[in-house]
């Protein structure tokens, strides 16, 4: 059955992640009769992964933790009453079991099976960013074609995904980011518009759209951001919270809410994603494995790590101003 | 056909109300066929009057302007095709002629005929608070008998009609207010719970409501006081703001929006009523005038004044810790 044992990233204590994470030599996974045994191929970092470490993310694992929101593996074992999962299958895991290790049992049940044409390094990256782009453009405001949205944190990889997909879908985007160099770069994506923030925006978007409305904005940033993109929406118009990188809460002026009905929300993908159905689960990643195959929804990756540079990996991941994401890559263990 | 003019209050350019605001004599109004001439006996003054002829009101009216958002008379003329309305009935006026004066035309169908049970002053003062607070408890949350809703600034009119009517439809209130004295008070008007405002308030309704979910809460006030309400809620619930009391707009901490799921939202009740049919109109006035008649949505009158005292009445309703409205009452002009 392979080697013994396999390499997880644990941290006992929260805290910096370069600082309270180390690697140890686990067991190799038992697998249930429900269950198949993964092999982890690919695990990225993002974001939640650092504030949970951190202990500042709502859900605390029980110590020691090993972390890992996203990932996924090639299954190597399978249980009796593991079903239709077979072993070779390509499979994006779920978030609750750690990703950051080589090899986990999981019940097949929570398993995505992911079409083979979709290189398994992409896959580990479709769990959280497409998924919580895809919810954002269907579950808040009915969107026609050639309606506009509005974003700020284009460039992020939920930015990306957000205008990949609602140009499939025929939405407009109008794009902001804070330095220029990504002005073409998100246009060549496919972003309508690309504007750099500042207080000109509301003109320039106006400008930009021909005055059309605006009735979804996402924002990942919060604080001063989030208030220009709520004077570029239409009365009526709903903002979408899925991050806060500026660290600052939001802050709505009485009349946008009173006068203006501005409606303000906030997407947990990982919570909708416990609260789906595997059916529900299923559709949106069926549209969305159909966009990876035609070389949709790629996400660029600035450098990966084996398990054993941890420590440089979360620190990377930790900066601004990257180009990619920073992920772990495993061997495959057992061959 | 009584006396050939009016009094009615105009202001010329926006102010400090009692600078801003004059009296005049005008022509007694004249009636087209569609219409109908209203002797207005009583004309409160709310906060969104001051706020209009202050110049801070989204909607202005062209100058010299009669201000007045909410009033009630009795029909005293009728135009041939006025249709339903008959001369003596009582009417409340729609909110986009200005009530401060004696009499006015209206289009037959802009009325709303009050059961003549109905005290007028009470009538005059129905459109605006109890409407408001009606549409809070019907508009954003499906609540059941026995749940619970939050509200601050309690003691307000508006926030008086929806203890009553949350009273009324078996759902439960826990009412925040800034003044020890008004507990025992909102208590007697039906108020389950009644708390002081502070940083313990959320221990507190914890413990009085024995930690129901709470999934409406009901905003005037905004800056501290809504974050307080913010985090009474349970996850998934939502904040209505309809008032601004400390003139402070809302902080939204990212988390609320992500891992809560708060849902922030805002009316203006006089939006409501442009967008909503007669039908709907009376639909939601049918209720209120069965609860009124009932001896409920008492609005209590600190003082009433004659429109010639009309600077004492604007500097008297914006002092805080009134005990009541201050509103006009106007003798029958004609007779």
């Amino acid at each position: 059955m392979g080697k013994a044992t396999i390499n997880a990233a644990v941290y006992d204590a929260h805290g910096i992640p370069a600082e309270v994470l180390r690697v140890e030599a686990q067991p190799w996974p038992v697998c249930a009769p429900d269950e198949v045994i993964v092999a982890i191929r690919a695990a990225p970092i993002n974001p939640a992964d650092l504030n949970q470490i951190e202990g500042k993310y709502p859900i605390r694992f029980p110590l020691p933790a090993t972390p890992g929101f996203e990932g996924a593996g090639v299954v190597v074992e399978t249980g009796r009453e593991a079903g239709h999962v077979s072993i070779g299958a390509h499979v994006i895991l779920p978030h609750n079991l750690g990703t950051w290790r080589e090899a986990c049992a999981v019940k097949a049940t929570e398993l995505i099976v992911v079409p083979s044409e979709i290189d398994l390094v992409q896959a580990a990256m479709l769990k959280i960013n497409p998924l919580t782009a895809w919810r954002l453009l269907h579950d808040y405001v009915e969107l026609k074609r050639q309606d506009w949205v509005i974003q700020n944190a284009a460039n992020s990889a939920a930015g990306r995904a957000v205008i990949q997909i609602a140009r499939d879908l025929g939405i407009k985007t109008v794009n902001v980011v804070r330095r220029e160099e990504l002005v073409e770069e998100l246009r060549m994506e496919g972003g309508d518009v690309v504007l750099i923030d500042g207080e000109a925006l509301r003109d320039e978007v106006k400008e930009s759209t021909g005055g059309a409305p605006i009735r979804l904005g996402l924002n990942a940033v919060g604080g001063d951001s989030a208030l220009r993109l709520m004077n570029c929406l239409a009365p009526g118009g709903t903002l979408v919270t899925y991050g806060a990188m500026s660290l600052q809460p939001l802050k709505v002026p009485n009349g946008l809410l009173i006068f203006k009905d501005l409606r303000f929300r906030g997407i947990w993908i990982n919570k909708w994603y416990d609260n789906a159905s595997q059916a529900e689960r299923m559709e949106t990643f069926n549209r969305i494995f159909e966009m990876a195959k035609r070389g949709l929804l790629h996400t660029n990756v600035e450098k990966s790590y084996s398990l054993s540079q941890i420590r440089e990996a979360v620190e990377r991941a930790a900066q601004p101003k990257r180009n990619g994401k920073i992920i772990f890559e495993f061997g495959d263990s057992r061959l």
